[in-house]
């Protein structure tokens, strides 16, 4: 015998199955899932896939033969329904011509144009609802779209790659390559899944990465941020190569902005100016700008100089470190995180592991930062 | 139906597992374990627990009630039997006496003492002898046996604790505590199975360790030896005090060797002289020195530069790495192998990941140099 919250609960947790599916390729729009319930039997299920699909709602009541099969059923839906027209029309009016009784909700989507006016409709409209079935659950499968909706910013991982004394390169900042193939495909498999990668001049200059998602597989490849404020990456690297292939925006500082939007012209790279703190951009005000464009997930690869950046505006969510079974020795090779550093231990960043697995012959640890996190 | 051969091998891992019981505690003294065999039926077990202790022969015989019931037994050593007299008696006239048949012995002993006498006097005595059952197994346990006894140096682990971004302290030198305390007493264990713990100076002037082994159900102190070179370490550090509970070992330049007698007189701690090479201590003439001494198992716990220098001359066999979940930064914070290090990534040395485990919230890497290891 199961109570009723234990029912509903069962049936939303088939529901964040389907909305776990697509990963973080749904931004910058929610990771949605949906089953309806008739009888007390899943006959639908459906998930949103990516931008300008279907809504997960949608999704299920196509799997139906039948329509009809709709009415009087219960539907269970890890977000609350849309009651705007954005790329598809509002998910309440579609959920009304269904003739589904009943709407089990995981949580009420922040978004402006949402924000509890779907569930508002459906209730005038003599649906009843339930808000709030597996809410941590559903907004922890959200957390990067909770976090860009409330606080305008991106969830932020930084993604290292060190040896087992903790070197990122040789004295002679020698780099390629500390991992094994198996880490740098787990690294595509993760650009595939953010929306932006984040990577300073320095690394452009030293490494000349390409930033694109390269899996056997195919992908999906993630906008390129560059931050140059004193404009000093040739355009000859790679990241600013292949436009079509992957969009590349570069920051400087509001000074060079004209110099800059010169220099790029033509190449297809957009330019956007940033304002400068102390001789250095201002990062928190470069990822509002990037959250407005949509980012939702962005991925820092480096240098050591822009992550000390970050963790020092407390702007970091995630740290990935993939080690690898070298040694590399030397006081002057450097290190993942640069800039000046804690001074006590009392004060270091205190992160807590989510996860450790193993990527060929090297250790990955994903471990996340301590926040007082309102979205939970 | 098995063959004789796996007959043989089903015994000896049983033996094996007698073998394993004591870990590294009964160093100087390799690892054994002994069953005693009588119609397909193991009748008495036995291992080797400590210097002074039984062997694992004798340990195993006197399991039996009657001990008529050898007679005609086989039994099944992972080591060759001694045919010495050390603290115990040889064990090749005990078994001589016990009646047993048939001897199966996993290796060899490379032991002068023994070396192929313990088979051979067996064999005149007529018991059936088969060697090598299971050679490569017995051999792994008794690695750092072999590898004192055939090298003359001993198995030398070095344990870092490190923060994510792999530094060993704040550009302030601060490191209390980068790991937890479940990281700690799992140091604790190591020191409880080394023979000897090596620090540099500089460890015990930033540090001022204890070098004990301090666990909840008590444990064996290590030897602790310092090496100073420049005599800088003041009497009143801890790895001085104490001298019944543990044992301190100075090494210095032989240049400085008098002047350290004089300082430690009466202190209780050893004053032994080195070579010095370019302005530092041979450390590989150290390593002889202790294993001639009878330490089998090192552990060095820094710091960077010791570290550095013993990993530089290809002396380090295990490289563990207590990693915490902290972000540190700085580019003048340390990391845990200072010293030149590696020009390029094709230099850098190659290790092999052993095994991964947490402890408390910290990951602990095990890693193994990559040897031509002659041993196995």
């Amino acid at each position: 015998m199961s109570t009723p919250t234990q029912r509903d609960e069962r049936f939303m947790r088939e529901a964040l199955v389907e909305a776990e599916r697509p990963g973080w390729r749904t931004h910058p729009n929610p990771q949605v899932g949906a089953v309806l319930v008739k009888n007390d039997q899943v006959i639908a299920r459906g998930f949103h896939e990516a931008p300008g699909r279907a809504h997960a709602e949608v999704a299920a009541l196509r799997q139906l033969h039948n329509p009809r099969d709709a009415e009087g059923a219960e539907i269970f839906v890890t977000l609350e329904p849309c009651h705007h027209t954005g790329r598809t029309g509002p998910c309440t009016e579609v959920l009304l011509e269904s003739g589904v009784s009943r709407c089990i909700i995981g949580h009420v989507d922040p978004d402006p144009r949402v924000s509890g006016k779907g569930i508002a409709a459906l209730r005038e409209a003599g649906i009843e609802c339930v808000v709030g079935v597996l809410e941590a659950d559903s907004k922890r499968l959200n957390e990067a779209y909770l976090k860009r909706v409330l606080f305008s910013l991106p969830f932020v991982t930084v993604k290292v790659a060190v040896s087992l004394d903790g070197k990122i390169a040789t004295r002679a900042r020698h780099s390629r390559w500390i991992t094994g193939k198996e880490s740098r495909e787990e690294v595509h498999r993760m650009r595939d899944q953010h929306d932006a990668i984040l990577v300073g001049t320095k690394t452009l200059l030293d490494d000349n990465p390409e930033l694109t998602c390269r899996l056997p597989e195919g992908g999906r490849n993630p906008l390129r941020v560059v931050l140059d404020r004193k404009l000093r990456a040739p355009l000859s690297r790679k990241a600013f190569a292949e436009q079509d292939k992957a969009p590349t925006l570069v920051f400087t500082g509001r000074s060079s902005l004209q110099l800059a939007k010169g220099r790029f012209e033509g190449s297809g790279v957009e330019v956007l100016g940033a304002s400068e703190l102390g001789g250095v951009l201002d990062l928190e005000e470069i990822l509002h700008q990037l959250a407005a464009r949509g980012v939702t997930t962005l991925m820092c690869e480096g240098g050591s100089e822009l992550i000390a950046g970050l963790l020092g505006r407390g702007l970091v969510d995630r740290f990935v470190s993939f080690i690898a079974p070298k040694i590399i020795g030397g006081s002057d090779a450097p290190g993942p995180v640069s800039g000046l550093g804690f001074e006590t231990m009392a004060e270091a960043a205190q992160l807590d592991i989510e996860r450790v697995d193993r990527f060929g012959d090297d250790v990955r640890i994903v471990a996340r930062y301590r926040v007082d996190n309102t979205l939970r």
